[in-house]
């Protein structure tokens, strides 16, 4: 029986994990227990519900030695504060985004001790394409520089850094996914300064006004709920050998620019839902989302089997076929 | 009268700096008084010596403070330990290489808002080319990737991220400098990795044995200790606008085989001086020095001024005139 830890289970992201693990499993077929953490409570645990749920803050970092003290086989670490938020509280941000790293790695690396080295985790972080900052490429390649314009960006380009040094050291056999922007993303906008990516979609098949707060020419980099379930459950069954050391992977997406985002929806669902979005510049966001990435050629995931969507359209079609109509 | 602050003070580069700018003066030409802290107490201070001494352990946060508090105008930030300590020790590689840059930086932050935005201090910090993991390009360019394949090299990484977003916060104006690996080092062997590639020059010059623990196929970057001094006396002066947001800079050097440092070597100082090279094959060495950058294409740095030597042969006459004979 495997033992899989979800840090930040309860977000959207864990979410789409635990179903996308409850209705695949893992791709070695073995069975497997999930327990998932967050700081915040689960709201909808029903009687049918197998995952085990565990409420605690990660900050304290006793908290986080006594999940590593379970010695789960396999952990996702998907536990963050978003990226909007890391940029206007900078305490906050490096508190959340970073420390906790730390210490649970340190708190794994103690069980490792304690077992002889028996005890080497599969960890998997989702990092983020934020670790990049401009000027760019036409597109960036797996070889690119991190250069990080955002303090979000660089906590996650500081936590890949240590957990390639544990995984090297053997403490851990570590990852870090630096994931697309997340579009469709389902449920409410959030603090993330890339939330109107999905609003300008999601708000108007649900029939509300969006707003859009940079011009349409903006290009940018998606893939859905569903790949990034995908990427990550991918992750869990890769040998880690064929990373060669280079444990932070680029992921695969689609590059498009809002207006083609806004035609690919006029196609789903025609003028009168494309009317809804509202363009309303917004010179804090757009600064932000200026500096973020816009194409990549991902030749090493790809090698390795990740997938992503192949069309804009394709991830509008994800959102309507796993989250249409909304709760 | 600007005041600067030396933190790792006593080390080789540290001393070099000083004496550079006791020698050559700031760039702006402006008065300054010179403050060296390292953990180690001074061993040769004379009468004649203006610089102030303080000793501490920057790994306890509260004697950051304590220097943060005197509001230094310039920072140099060299103190470290070396990468075969951090390889060998990975509690004390972290604890020393990275905590007490953040804890430094918080400091000056803390200050920063004391002063209500108007203290930004200048920080140069020693980063390495350690930063860097194979495979390799024919030469590095500015934007290759960094996937550090030592603890060292990743501690350096997470203190460039660091500075780079307190400085595009605004809280100080920083600055990493990614030096070659240092050569000729005078003074004795240290636990750096990379010690034989001074060691192979400085021992027989003085007259002893060297032992070379790699081929002679081995290909590395170099500088001297000259131009150590020369790239933070440099940074100390630039228009740190000219970064734009890319605060890590990739150093000039020289590009060659051991193999050349000792032909280089034959040319100077003649057959028997170069037949006190020993090999003796080291492979926890050899396999750590494998994973080390080899060539670089630092155009910015060149663009911004920063100036090495040209040839290795170069790098040795700098050391018989600046450090032999050692005393």
């Amino acid at each position: 029986m495997k033992r899989i830890l979800i840090l930040g289970g309860r977000g959207m992201v864990g979410q789409k994990l635990a179903n996308h693990l409850e209705t695949q499993g893992l791709a070695s077929g073995e069975a497997f227990e999930l327990t998932l953490h967050d700081i915040a409570p689960p709201s909808d645990v029903t009687a049918e519900d197998n995952r085990r749920h565990l409420v605690g803050n990660l900050a304290v970092a006793a908290e986080g030695a006594a999940l590593a003290a379970e010695r789960f086989d396999l952990i996702f670490f998907l536990a963050s504060i978003v990226s909007g938020e890391a940029e206007t509280d900078f305490d906050k941000g490096w508190q959340t985004n970073l420390w906790p790293m730390w210490h649970f790695l340190e708190a794994l690396r103690a069980q490792h001790r304690a077992m002889d080295g028996a005890y080497v985790p599969r960890v998997i972080f989702t990092s983020s394409i934020a670790v990049f900052g401009g000027p760019y490429p036409d597109k960036i390649s797996d070889e690119f520089l991190q250069s990080p314009q955002t303090s979000y960006g660089a906590q996650k380009a500081a936590c890949e850094l240590m957990i390639q040094d544990f995984s090297r050291k053997g403490f851990i056999d570590g990852m870090s996914l630096r994931l697309p922007t997340i579009c469709v993303r389902p449920g409410k906008a959030n603090l993330a300064a890339s939330s109107f990516f999905s609003g300008i979609i999601r708000e108007p098949l649900n029939g509300v006004e969006a707003i859009l707060p940079v011009p349409d020419t903006v290009r940018h980099w998606h893939a859905s709920p569903r790949s990034a379930a995908g990427f990550l459950a991918h992750a869990a069954g890769l040998d880690t050998a064929l990373l060669e050391g280079r444990r932070a992977l680029n992921l695969p997406g689609i590059s498009c620019t809002v207006a083609e985002q806004i035609e690919a929806l006029r196609d789903v669902a025609g003028n009168n839902v494309v009317a809804l979005i509202k363009p309303q510049p917004d010179q804090a966001i757009a600064k932000i989302v200026e500096g973020w990435p816009r194409n990549f050629a991902p030749e090493r995931a790809k090698a390795l089997g990740f997938v992503a969507e192949s069309t804009f359209r394709e991830i509008i079609d994800v959102y309507i076929e796993d989250d249409l109509p909304e709760r």
